[in-house]
C-alpha cells in the first residue's frame, strides 16, 4: 500500500517529482503521484487532498514559482504536508518564499532537495514502520560512513591534486 | 450595483481592505466586500469567484503572505484579477512575488499601494462607463495640477527652509 | 479593430513583444506595435499614450531595465496600462519593482510572462466582447483538462521513470 | 508522556519556545524543552538528540542566526526534525536560508512561525494518536469557521469604516 | 545666478531636496528648485529639462519609489544628471536599482546621500568655477582634519568609555 | 589633450575600460588609461588622483568586486569622479553596493554600462566643449531618432513575426 | 604592550569600536584605537598600517557603509586583519559585501558583532600567549556551562510561561 | 610539520579545498586535510577540533550550503578559524550568511576566495614564523609589482583594443 503521496501543481514538475519518487524507491517507501493544481483543478486539488487520510501518511507538494499548492493541501488534511519546491531560477530562488510564509492556521513543512524531501517523509513514516526506521538507522550509519571514508582518502594524501 | 468584489484571505486583511475601499468610494466606486481563503475555505472562495461575473467586473484579491488567493481567483474567472497585497515586513516585502510568479494560463495583475489597487480597478471599469471616465480624467488633471502648485510654490523659493 | 496596444521602450524589447503578440493572435485579439520610449521620444510616447483611448481598450508596455514607460503610460491616459516588463538577468530581476513602485495616482498593473500579459489583455477586453469571454472561458476549461489529462498518465504509473 | 521535544540553541530563544510551548499546550501535546547548543554543547546535544527517540516522536529545533541545530538534529536521528528559525531582524530574515540549504542525507523540515511549528508537529503526532487527530479536525474546521464569521460580519457591511 | 537645478518628481520628495539645499548653501552654490514629474506632468517636466542648459550646469533629479525621472531627465538634455533618489524604505531600498539600469544612451550618475549629491554637483561646477573649487579643496582638507582631530581624541585613550 | 582618466583596479578590469576606451573614442573624447589599486598600491592611486585635476576633467573609477577605488579616488580630487562598476557575477550584482554606500564627504557618481559612463563624462566636459555638446547633440537625436526608426518598421507589421 | 590595534575609519565608528574595546578588556587583551580612513586619510592609514607590524599582533578594522579599510589594511601588511563592520541599516545590511569580496591577494577576514571580532582577535593573539590560551579555555567552558545552566533551568519546568 | 588544518564537510567540498591547498603550498605553508561533518559525523569532526591545537596553529572550515562546520569548530578549539565557504549558486550566494551570523563565544572569520583564504591563515602563521613573514611581504611586493607593471603596459597605450 502507497504511504507517500506526491501531488504536483503542473505537469512541468514532473521531473522533480521523478527524483522524489526514485528517492523514496530507494528507501523502500511506496508512494503515489497525482497532477492537481490549486488554480486550475481546485475541486480536483481538493478532493485528492481530503481522500489522501484515507490512504496515505504523507503528502509531498511539488509547486514550482508561486507555490499555493503546499498551503492549500495543509490547510484541508489533518495529514502532514512536505512542500518540496524546486529551486526557482527567477529571483535568485526566492520564489521559496511562497512556500514558507503561511498563516495561523496552515503549517505546510518545506524541504529543498528532492532526496531530502524523500527522507523528511521516510522519517514520518517510519513512526509506525519499524522497517523503515530500520532503513533509516543504516542509512544515518551509511551517510556517516561515507564521509568517514573520504577522511581516510583525503587524510593520508593519497589522492593527487588535479 | 457593485462593480468591484474585494476579496480579502482573511481578516487581518480588512484595514488595507477598506484603505482600498475609501479609495473606491472617492472613485464613486459601487463595491462588495467578502473573506474567503484559498487555503481555508476553497470551496466558499472558488463560489464566490465563479459567480463574480454575474455581479461584477473587477475582482480585487488582497492577501498578505504568501498570496495564493490572487491566482486562485484568477484561474477561476474570466473577470480581470487585480492583485493587491499589502506590503510584507518580512523579507524585505519579498512575499510579493508569490503575487507575480504565475504559470501559464493564471494572470492576476500586480499593483502595490491600496489607491493604486483602487485606482487600476476604476480604469476598467471605465472602459465601459463613462461617468467614471470623466472622474479618471479629473483625476489625472487634478494629479497633474497637484504637480504644478507645488512647483509654484517651491519655485519661488517662497517656502522656507525648516 | 485593434483592441490591444503594445508599447515597447525600444527595438531590443521586440522579442518579447512578439512573443506577446502570438499570444494575443492565439486569443483572436487584434492588436498594434509601437515603439516610443519615455526617456528618449516622451513627445511621441505621450502622443501615442494620450490617443490610445480613441482606438484602444487596453496598453500593454514593456521595457527592461528600469521602467519607466509603464508608469509614464499609466498616469497619462484612462486606459488600463499592463506592465509587463521582460524578466532582467541582472539583479536576479529585482529591476521588476521599478513597474511595482508606483507613486499614488500612477497605476500599472504587472504581469510577469508574455502569455499572462496576453490573457490579462483579454480578460479586460472580454467585459465588452462576448466573443472573448467564450474563448477565455474554452480557455479556461483547456487549461484545467490539460492538468485532469496528466494526472490520468501521472496515476496509473504509465510513464516510466527516465 | 511527552511526544514533542524542543531543543532551544540558546537562552535567547526561550520566549519563541515558549510561544510553540503555549501552542502545543492548545493541541493538548505534551512537550519538554532543552537547551543545547551544537556549537557550544555538541555532545549533550547529540546525547539529547540520540536518546530523543526512546521518548518523543518529534522533534523541534529552535535557534536564531545561523541555524546550525536543525541540521545537526536531523542527522543524528530517525525521528521527522522541524526547523523552527525565529525569524531574523537582520539581513531581511535570509538567515533562514540556514535551516533550508541542506546537504543530502539531512532533512530537517522548515516551518515560520510559532503557532504553525506546533500544528506540524501535531500532524505528525496525529497519524498515530487519534485524539490529536480529533484535535486537529476540529481546528481544521474552526479555522474555516472564522473565515466565514469573518466574511459574515464584512459582506453585510455591518462593519463601519474606521 | 543659479547653477545647480533640482527637480523633484512630488512634493513628498521636499525634504530631500531642502538637505540637498542646505548642503549647497553650505558650499556656496545658488541653486533653483522645481516640481515635475515624469509621470504626471511630462511636458514641464520636458520643457525644464530642455530649457536647463541655458541657465544650469547640473541637473539634480530626486524621485522616490521607482525612478523614472532620472532617467527621464539625463534623455533629454546634454547637461550632467545626477540621479538623487531618497533611500526606499521598502524592499530594502532595492527601489535604488531604478536609478541605475539604464539604456544605452542613458546616463545619469547616481549618488546615495543628500550632502553627496551636493558635493558631486560642486565638483562638476568647479570645472569651471575657481572659487568653488576652493571651496571644495577647503572641504576635503576639513574634512581629513577632522578625521585627524578624533584620531587625536580617541589614541590617547582620553576619551572614556561610556 | 586628454580629458577623461580612466583608472582601474586591476588588470582584470582591463577588457570593461576598453569598452569604456572604445565610447571614449565614439564621441571624439581623448583620454588616458592608468592602473593603480586602492588596496595594492595606493601610493601611486593618490599620485595619480591627486595630479589629474592638472591634465583632466574627468575620472572614471573601474573596480570590480568590492570597489574601493572610487570612494578613494573621489575623496582625493576635486574633480568629478564616476564609478562604473563593472557588474559583479557574484551576490547578483549587489557588489554595486560598495560604489553606493559613501559617508559624508565622498561623492563618486555611479553609473552602470560602460557607453553610459562614457555618456557621463562627456556631459560634464560638455560643459566647457562646445564640439563634445554639439556631438551629444547629435547623439540624442541619433538616439530617438533610431526608436522613431524602429517605431516605423514595427507600427506598419512589416517585420514578421518569426 | 598593546596587541591589538582597533583602526576606525570614521569617528562614527567610535560606539562599536567601543564595544570591541570592552570586549578585548574582558578578556584582558591591551590593544590601541586610531582612526583613519581609506578615503580620506590614506597616508596616515597607510603610515598606522604599516608600522603596526612593530607594536601589534592582530588589526581589527571597523567601517560602515562601503568598507575600503578592511581591503586597504590587509593589503598593506603581514598582520592578520579582522574586517568588522558594523551591521548597516540600508540595503538589509548587505553592505557587508564590501568587507568580503575581495580580490586575489587581499585577504582581510570577516567577523559580524563586535564581541565576535574580540574572540576572534584573542584566539590569534592566545597562539603566542599562553594566559590568553587559558583565559580562551575557561571562556569556552563559561559559555558551554551557560548553556548546561540554562538547560537545567529550562527542562524542569521551573520557569513559568509569561 | 603541518601548520593549518583544513577540514572540509563533504567529500564535495573538496575541489574547493585543494584549491586552498595549491595556496597554501605557494606560500610554503604544511597543512593536512580532514573530512568531517558537523551534521554528520560530529564526534570525529569534535575529535578533530579539539585535538588540532596539540598540531596546528589555524583551522580552515570548508562547508557549501549552510555552514555548519565554522561555528561548530570555532566553539570548540581556542585555534583560529578560517570559514571558507565555496561561493554557493543557490540563492545569489546568500548562503554565506550562514558563515556570518553566529552567536556570542562563537567567532570564525569568513574569508571568500580559496586563495584568500589561504593567505589570511599564512598571516597568522606568520606572526611566530619569519620565513612565512618574509615570504608574505615578498607577496604583497609582487602583489603590488604586478599591478604597476600592468600600468606600465596599459597608460603608454601600447596594448592594442581587441
Amino acid at each position: 500500500m502507497s504511504k507517500v503521496l506526491i501531488i504536483m501543481g503542473s505537469g512541468s514538475d514532473l521531473p522533480y517529482c521523478e527524483e522524489i519518487s526514485i528517492a523514496l524507491d530507494e528507501l523502500k517507501l511506496p508512494h503515489s503521484l497525482r497532477v492537481a493544481s490549486a488554480h486550475k483543478t481546485p475541486e480536483e486539488a481538493l478532493k485528492i487532498v481530503r481522500e489522501a487520510a484515507d490512504k496515505f501518511k504523507v503528502i509531498i507538494t511539488v509547486a514550482g514559482l508561486s507555490d499555493s499548492l503546499s498551503g492549500f493541501a495543509a490547510a484541508n488534511t489533518t495529514l502532514p504536508v512536505i512542500a518540496a519546491p524546486p529551486l526557482s531560477k527567477n529571483f535568485s530562488g526566492m520564489d521559496i518564499l511562497s512556500s514558507l510564509s503561511m498563516p495561523r492556521g496552515v503549517a505546510p513543512m518545506t524541504v529543498l532537495g528532492a532526496s531530502q524531501a524523500a527522507l523528511a517523509a521516510a522519517k514520518i513514516i517510519a513512526l509506525s514502520d519499524k522497517n523503515i526506521e530500520i532503513t533509516l538507522e543504516k542509512s544515518l550509519e551509511t551517510s556517516a560512513l561515507r564521509v568517514r571514508d573520504m577522511d581516510e582518502k583525503v587524510r593520508d594524501g593519497k589522492r593527487k591534486k588535479t
